[in-house]
């Protein structure tokens, strides 16, 4: 089962990366955006057909490596094998 | 309109980051795991309801800044604002 990690900076973390790449857009004359976030998109193919299991060793991944609990959140999706 | 941005390395560019983080889940007891691959996920507020012309500056916004088109790919989803 494929499953998709989305890891992003809680809010009020600061995030230059953001804050660069917004300004680097503004700079190429995207004037009107706002609230530009960067985050870190992970995906793993479990060895299970057992979604809450999936799940479940998804958070553990981020927990002990993928995710640094302090500053950012993380969030999973899982994607029934088509 | 929010539009989120998915950029990943193409099939075939080696992905050091993906192996590193494969190999370290793999000692820290994630044995079943197959396909690790990373991407980076931005999301922007672009000023405009409509949703084609959201989907067009975001385009122009990879091919100028975001991706490296020659070994990345990109893909762009639009959320309605609820």
């Amino acid at each position: 089962m494929q499953v998709t990690i989305i890891i992003q900076k809680k809010t009020g973390v600061l995030d230059p990366e953001a804050q660069a790449i917004q300004q680097a857009l503004y700079s190429l004359g995207f004037d009107d955006l706002q609230d530009v976030t960067v985050g870190k998109q992970i995906t793993v193919e479990i060895n299970t057909n057992d979604q809450e299991r999936a799940k479940y060793r998804a958070s553990k991944m981020c927990e002990t490596l993928l995710a640094n609990t302090v500053i950012e959140s993380y969030k999973i999706e899982t994607k029934e094998p088509s």
